[in-house]
């Protein structure tokens, strides 16, 4: 890296050259990494060329702005801000950089850039915190590369089993294992990492909105309350494949027909069940063995997301879809065959840390709303561990995990000023 | 090609060397090519990895047997024995060496192997045909690469405007254009091949059934009465891509849902048809758009099969599947698009040519049942314009267009005698 690169991440304000990052123009710089033409939008998978390159991006840029930068065993990697006088476990923040298939700009980048912003503007205005300031960038929180979702935030906090991750694959076969390996990891050492844990005191996420709830309120900023529990499925259905043209009716067994009435099932569950649960469930990913159009279909495996208020909600829904699947399946002389392939249990994050935050922006804002949301992040794994909260930047359509998800420029500089004011306070003699 | 690779393709009987194929052995020798690990059975499609291996066995085994062997503009080869005194337009015979994704080892192997196999014994019997004998393996039967089954029958008879086959893209977006051009072939000169339609009096082509209706009739080799109307529409269908869980299920535009009623239509439908007019409709590929687990699709492509005994059968069936499928969209908020990919009309093989083969496979054979497919074949396109007919041999479980598709080495074997008993009776002195 050539100093003229590293100067490259740093924007010019108007007419003077400033070390403050100016967020929407670092969101440009991304804009052109991990498109996907085939989607739309723009799938960047762990350790793929696409998050190779957005994880270049995030070390370049923080070294520009003056941060130690390194990465953990469950790469994962940490940008800090520790100038003298800031002592004790940081203030953690950040987000992740990769994305689900074909998704939008903001989900995830959102936080890095705004958090990497938020210190710059510190920085910038000669502030001096108690506390370091560690940003992170968790890896593979989609789970979109082997299925499981936070996966960086839950190895990091030893919620997950490091030997049920080695062997994971991805759809070409590749084991995480042999993904970390090569991307220079050791898949031996992966798992709790409690010291890097007990060096954050506390963790703030800043992310888009996902839903519409702050539009109609008129508020470009949110305090999150909680995150709705759960989790994803895998289902495995089994039929006959046959030919599509010369098999009679009655002697098929398509697992289409199966997939279809869990697909329904799924909805029509949750649609049943009491509102006040918030119960939603949804298949999104699909996949037909052997997938020729004048062939019956020998499997089809789907993918059963299912969220609600409660763990207990959450496990009632996906019995309920699994059983009208299984008749389904009973009735089509095929097998089925479920499995949990993650489950985040309700998440409530930390209220006294929440009023501080509250306390913190509201003074730019006015009002911030607090709203509950059903996306997962890796501030609902922390969250078991350490005070967490999240802010959410206004999404005026509400349109997430999708090439059209937004946010206004004024929001995104909004969503920083607000995260800025947050860190400050946090690192901040009055509050220890 | 050296000698040695031309002699390893043929075999060996018991203790004496000649030049008569043994099916079996052939049918082993192809194997190991194309193999698919991920769907199981064999995937060939036009003109990649696995379908030149299947190429250049075709070549190299006629060649070892003494015919002439050339390739047409359309992607098909031929064989062709034409000794002194063979004069006129040929016999043809032969199938396709390509297979659906996933397939089984003989829809449309067994059809090649065993009119070399047949060949080779009316050769190393001193038979003196009156009129030559072709062999073809026809391009793209499946329609498994670019979409359009009998891709090469269709050209060579003029079915398909060239025009429309260029421009064809596989699953990878490369087009029939760039993969002909690649292979040698010109995409300009594709298209109707008067000529060599001309040079065959009649085609007579074996197959594996597909299908059970040889087996309870204890017959080891049947022959066909004609192929149901059949054709494959493509139906896209759009919504808005938004994330699993933020959404309420009130504002979603899910694609999946509707796609699940077409599935769903497909089968009732099919059902509620006349049982006289053998209604089928299948869904066998569906692709999700962007297919993450925590996304709401904004777009599932699907593909209908239909068939039925007469095309306004199939077409009704097709618009009642439609209809459902749209009334679906109009509740989820969705679009929906169909498009005719193929379309086959009813065939009826040459009837006269059919009681020709009977009163010659019969004296060794004993019963040998008519029956009616629903499979498309290229002899079924060529029937349009040329007598055309069809033997099929006996598939104990009925399972076809699956790695699970059989026959027994006998019926193979009893499939060849069959086909060289027809040969020999197409090319003697008393059938003209």
């Amino acid at each position: 890296m050539t100093a003229v690169e590293t100067d490259e991440a740093i924007h010019e304000g108007a007419g003077t050259v400033t070390r403050v990052l100016d967020p929407v123009a670092a969101l440009a710089e991304l804009a052109p990494i991990g498109r996907d033409e085939a989607r739309g939008g723009w799938s960047r998978h762990l350790l793929d060329d696409a998050d190779q390159k957005m994880r270049e991006w995030f070390f370049n840029t923080a070294v520009s702005l003056g941060l130690d930068v390194e990465g953990d065993r469950n790469a994962n990697q940490w940008a800090a801000w520790s100038p003298e006088g800031a002592t004790g476990p940081a203030v953690g923040t950040g987000s992740h950089l990769d994305s689900v298939p074909g998704g939008g700009p903001l989900d995830g980048p959102l936080g890095v850039v705004s958090s990497l912003a938020a210190v710059s503007r510190l920085m910038d205005e000669g502030h001096r915190p108690t506390r370091p300031i560690r940003i992170a960038n968790f890896a593979e929180e989609e789970g979109a590369r082997f299925g499981v979702p936070c996966l960086g935030s839950q190895l990091l906090c030893g919620e997950l089993a490091a030997e049920r991750v080695g062997p994971l694959t991805d759809s070409a076969g590749v084991s995480a294992s042999e993904v970390l390996r090569e991307a220079g990891f050791d898949p031996q050492t992966i798992g709790a990492d409690p010291s890097r844990l007990a060096d954050l005191a506390m963790y703030v996420e800043l992310h888009v909105e996902q839903g519409r709830q702050l539009a109609p309120l008129d508020a470009p900023v949110g305090l999150a309350t909680g995150i709705l529990a759960h989790g994803r499925w895998r289902v495995t259905i089994t039929g006959r494949g046959d030919h599509a043209g010369a098999t009679e009716l009655d002697s098929r067994h398509d697992p289409m027909l199966v997939a279809s009435s869990a697909i329904q099932a799924a909805r029509a569950r949750a649609l049943l069940a009491d509102p006040r649960t918030k119960a939603r469930a949804t298949v999104g990913k699909l996949q037909v063995v052997p997938g020729g159009s004048n062939a019956i279909a020998s499997e089809v495996r789907l993918w059963l997301d299912a969220r609600a208020e409660h763990d207990d909600e959450v496990r009632a829904l996906v019995a309920d879809v699994v059983a009208d699947a299984r008749k389904a399946a009973r009735g089509e002389g095929c097998e089925i065959e479920v499995s949990e392939e993650s489950f985040s249990t309700r998440v409530t994050f930390d209220v006294d840390l929440t009023d501080r935050l509250h306390a913190a922006i509201s003074p730019h804002l006015g009002i911030v709303p607090r709203i509950p949301t059903g996306a997962g992040h890796d501030a609902g794994i922390l969250a078991g561990y350490i005070p967490t909260a999240m802010l959410f930047v206004r999404n005026p359509d509400g349109v997430s995990h999708s090439p059209h998800e937004g946010a206004s420029d004024d929001d995104i500089r909004a969503g920083v000023g607000a995260l800025t004011d947050a860190l400050r306070a946090l690192t901040s003699p009055e509050h220890p």
